[in-house]
């Protein structure tokens, strides 16, 4: 099944991804000197963390269907339910799409910026693979699932703004003022982002 | 079934909060002067237009579980598919406490302070209470679900800040310049929170 190796594989991805995403937040919220801040990127990364809790039971079971060519294999019951699941994780991809882009508003090295909008980049891609690909298994499936596929870049212009040209000229955040700057050279040494994936 | 009852009116009660939210938070959305403010509210919406959609599913089946008597009926998979779908709502009550206390850093005028407070409280208390009834029925049903009922709130001091408290001398945000505060006295005319319930 094709689509199941896709979608495993754009979950795996984010996963990763996530990691990397952590590693850079968490020493905004070391840092933050008032609690409004720490509050807005401690909720950010709680939600990514729930986010990963349940891309830990997905990602497995979606490697087992696409090894075994499984889906037919699956009840009527079974199959609604792994397409309910990967539904939820679409929403997934648009939210953390949006976790990356509110971050660009906090960073101002030019590094640490390309590192946000190139995982939004491709998690917006990620986004629209996996709608494509929801909307044909619920084709396909349509006698036992029926999709919300409400896309959410519909009717919203924030949607279309450049939120790393946007964000430029943002004022100077916390992330000024953290110790180890999260993006040395690469080949230094000390705290770099790769370092902190897996955190 | 006592607990499901309680569940329906919880998750009830929050729908309500979802639609009250969105009339206060609206605003902000429409009045913002730049793509950050404008992208923060925004997404914060759109996670709970997303909470709304699921619960929609939600309330009418377990309305009708404690109507009936049912959840004896239920087979082993539907039992576990209904803890796993409850589990995540309890998430959802606990990143919809904190949306109500990141947006009391946006508002400067005590009655829409007290209402967003409020909703925090009870949200919280609701949380708390879904969290108990979880470990219940995950114990009754042990051998159908096994639930992660991973505490958000242990480990991070955040959450044991005041928030309305610590937010009372924020700087003033967009919630300033909106024409029609969401707050007029009561049996005024106007753009009232009410009002705007249902947007």
């Amino acid at each position: 099944m094709q689509d199941f190796s896709q979608l495993h594989a754009i979950f795996d991805r984010t996963r990763g991804y996530i990691n990397r995403f952590m590693g850079i937040i968490q020493p905004i919220i070391d840092a933050a000197q008032d609690e409004h801040t720490r509050l807005y990127y401690h909720h950010i990364l709680e939600e990514e963390e729930q986010r990963l809790g349940r891309l830990e039971e997905l990602i497995p079971h979606l490697a087992e269907l696409s090894a075994e060519n499984k889906p037919d294999q699956l009840s009527d019951r079974e199959l609604s339910q792994l397409l309910s699941d990967i539904n939820l994780e679409r929403f997934g991809l648009h939210n953390f799409r949006e976790h990356l882009e509110l971050s660009l508003y906090e960073f101002r090295d030019e590094e640490t910026r390309q590192t946000l909008d190139g995982m939004r980049e491709k998690t917006h891609a990620d986004y629209l693979q996996v709608k494509e690909i929801m909307s044909r298994l619920s084709e396909r499936f349509s006698d036992v699932y029926h999709a919300d596929l409400t896309d959410h870049d519909e009717g919203h212009d924030v949607h279309q703004v450049d939120h790393l040209k946007a964000s430029a000229n943002a004022p100077q955040g916390v992330a000024s003022v953290i110790k180890h700057a999260p993006a040395p050279a690469p080949g230094k040494k000390g705290l770099t982002v790769g370092s902190l994936k897996g955190l």
